[in-house]
């Protein structure tokens, strides 16, 4: 039997003290679209993304990441990471088909460095509403109604957290990422990695300041067609009096052009993402990059966001 | 006593039998904003035009061009090219403050190829409500208000008639254009001529096929800050149902990037245009493409719009 | 066992009736790097692709492709799959490492409908010399070495022929090709079919006109990763005096921003492709054009290329 | 008789320590096209400059600006600033037609505030050799030969120095600059003001640190056709292993998309600026920013350059 896979990046699930603020922020600053409300949580997705929803924004105490949701290759394999979680001596939570709003069954269950994630393989698959629905069949969303900023589909999520090798390596041997890209501080240990489940260089970066013993969150990252639209993006926040915290810049590791936009009511940090690059070769061997590489493998020119974090709930 | 001078195009009025159907051409698919109605004109502009519009629609019987509008360097110079104009046998209209609304006096009449235009210098300037109003003070409206498709301003206008080359001449003795580029036909005859005010390669495009001697309106054009907007342009057309007739693209001359969209319900065709040159040097020679030349300077990319037009009114 | 796997396009052998003016072509005009020449065949790549080469010109008497290569997942596949192919009667060709420049054990083998593939694994990975060498460790060549033109790796090739649906079903069934999007003809048949073996939405087109029984090929495609790259490839090939055939434009079908260009002295055409989007959904539902619909998803704006095409070798 | 104007920013002249790795910053990283070696200066223009030169490097003790060269509308206007500027008690130098390599008579003086500026009319045009020379008639250099960094042509230049009103306004007076945008300080005084000559927002910038009574240059920029091609010109700098010192960003001031780069050798800095906006009305009032409003209107988002000068000479 084929070992279970992880897919996609599916969604992240956050809590904000400011239910409302953060609704503007994602839905009329960055532009998704709020797809529904469901108590106090809202659901949101991009323009081309095939799923329910890739965001969601729950009311809560403080500013925190609730989980990360990741889609499975089959939905056989929820239940065989499960079972492999079991055996690893991980507590597993099972979810009932519409426990989380359009979703089907699902297992949640925390890393060891903290982070609660989640997997699940049904979705309820997108259907707007004919007023806004695109006229391509493959896109969701018209683009028509639009505003200059236009995020396509959730790219990936950045969390910091403790032991950074050992849990790059939990990552990889339990749940299957493939590491793509590592960065080694000052005395050659690592200081962070890129790792994926399929071609994207990254949907899961996980690194954080040495020593540090807590899992955070970072930030959130969703694509963008063209770097024109991501100008457009910056442009936009700051008419709304926004600040763009970091960018627009490339990294050097991962490729990407970068903006990083935080919602001021909250403190939650999005990334708008465009290039990058993919790997399609199997045989693709992990990039090290030693400590004065990363300097400017990191940023490889723009200014880069600030490193603050918010909390894993 | 200096000269009286055209400072820049200030606005092309059409008329259209489908006024709703235009407005919701040039606002929605195209992006300008609706700056007044009065009786059964309405008036738009571009997001950073500083005058009170660039762009009239008024019902009538069929789509035609009512006038061009050309905004001089002075108050003075209206009366200037007023006399000027008399004693060239040109009959000459006077129109009183706000008879065109939000416009000064003006003057109005015929060129002897057929096509009105105005000269004014008073306008009302923008004063787009706050919510309206861009955060940036050299910016009219505000970015995060705007569809995908952002026209900036009114570039320049492209009309067809009769006598090319002594057109031509009567614009440049009589109204101070500045001949930039010009094509020939086979024969060695002008068949287009690119003409200017100022440092744009051309605010005004006067050509037409041999022969003709029909006055009528091809196209108005509206700027694009980049090529990148450009396709986004596209294709919020298509979504909204709208056939791209030309483009994207670029013209030799004048090295636009070029997108031409044409009202379906009327055929007025505006051009989205982008990049092209500008002309800073005083001793700029008229560029000449023979017929050959002129293939590929006409279109050195991507195809071109066709040559239907509609007529003067 | 799992079954074997392709892993991604690795690339396409064209046969050129004029080697020097190809390798202009594709070196110069379009940007390629020249890596090797072996007897009469040249090898090139894009400044990102990972393997020896991505297209390989050989002189011979006509223009033709000679092959498209595939890389498999693992070593082990190319074994398994040729007794995979064996077992449904097609004749299979081996190859020794080094056989092919730059490339392990292979094999080689046409499809029902003509088409020669080859399936392989190990292949040299790029070294280029420190003078051409990015500084980014996860980048091939030095961007400051290039034209504007900058083609970062194959994408996708495009191939004619008989039999649509039966050859669909055979590249599903026998080579594993998932269909993301295919098209009907006014009967309701197949015309096209958008294939792939990863995430990009298409490795592999194959379509035709109906009733046509002869194997050829279209095109092969490149990305580039902005659209401005895509308007300087244009204007680059323009200054070289070569044709842009078909757009700039972006396909519905794909949602890829297009550019074609062909080699005037062989007929063989390259796309340019920046966009696109990509499927991480394991549960995609391949997307049916019916004739209308397909209409404008082949094209949703901009010039199409024409449909003239070269056989195979 | 019509006063004497200036039409443009011809050219800046710069002093280099280190002559060869200025030309191979100003050529290379930056692409700008050497045109002439002339003794110890070299003379270097943008891809669609109209004149003999916009950038000279002559070898010299220290970084510094030699002199601001400014075309004037006419042969004429030359003289007429002369005797204008000796009412005015300026000393003025004459030069004679080939005194500076490719031009004609010319006149140098100093403003109050200490730069060296220099007015001419001549100018020897652009003769590319062949196989440089673009196929399109209205651009001088074949892009099919630039770099992916592709500077259009001078755009402005920005220097510091003392009195910042004072010199506004003898700039104005003198030499018939508009003021179109400037900047307060906390104290309600100017810090810095965007004149120009022409349509472009500015074609000078003149400002400072309050206090500050030298005379100094900071930054002379050239223009690019596209915020892709800006992008791909901060890739190319860091693949020379150069750093991007300001941006990728935007002013809001001036609506300029920006990059700051400086030649590492010699500290010399140049702005890659697209974008912009531009200014055809001819009653344009100077758009004042309050000090608080200054702060995003100088950065509206991305890093900006610092604030490091280089004397002049």
């Amino acid at each position: 039997m084929m070992p279970p896979e992880i897919a996609k990046l599916g969604h992240v699930a956050l809590v904000t003290p400011s239910l409302e603020d953060s609704v503007w922020f994602f839905r009329d600053v960055i532009g998704l679209r709020e797809v529904e409300r469901e108590g106090d949580t809202v659901f949101l997705r991009g323009l081309r993304d095939w799923e329910h929803h890739t965001l969601s924004l729950t009311e809560g105490d403080r500013a925190a990441l609730d989980h990360v949701g990741w889609r499975t290759r089959s939905a056989e394999d929820v239940d065989a990471f499960a079972d492999r979680l079991t055996e690893e001596g991980i507590d597993v939570t099972r979810l009932e088909p519409g426990e989380e709003t359009g979703q089907g069954e699902a297992v949640r269950f925390r890393i060891p460095a903290g982070h609660q994630f989640e997997l699940y393989f049904d979705t309820d698959k997108p259907e707007p509403t004919d007023e806004r629905r695109s006229r391509l069949k493959n896109r969701v969303y018209n683009l028509a109604d639009a505003s200059p900023v236009i995020p396509r589909r959730i790219d990936h999520v950045n969390v910091h957290g403790p032991d950074v090798t050992a849990t790059h390596e939990w990552l990889r041997e339990v749940l299957g990422f493939r590491m793509n890209e590592y960065a080694l501080d000052d005395e050659g240990d690592r200081r962070g990695g890129w790792m994926s489940n399929n071609s994207l260089v990254h949907t899961l970066a996980y690194g954080t300041e040495k020593g540090a013993n807590e899992a955070t969150f970072h930030h959130v990252a969703f694509y963008l067609d063209s770097f024109g639209d991501l100008m457009n993006a910056a442009d936009v926040a700051r008419e709304h009096g926004v600040d763009v915290e970091g960018g627009p810049g490339k990294h050097g590791i991962t490729q990407a052009n970068f903006l990083y936009i935080t919602d001021p009511a909250t403190g939650i940090r999005v990334e708008l993402y465009n290039g990058g690059y993919q790997i399609f070769d199997p045989d693709w061997e992990a990039i090290e990059w030693d400590a004065e590489e990363a300097a400017e493998g990191l940023t490889w020119f723009g200014n880069p966001p600030n490193q603050e974090t918010i909390p894993v709930e």
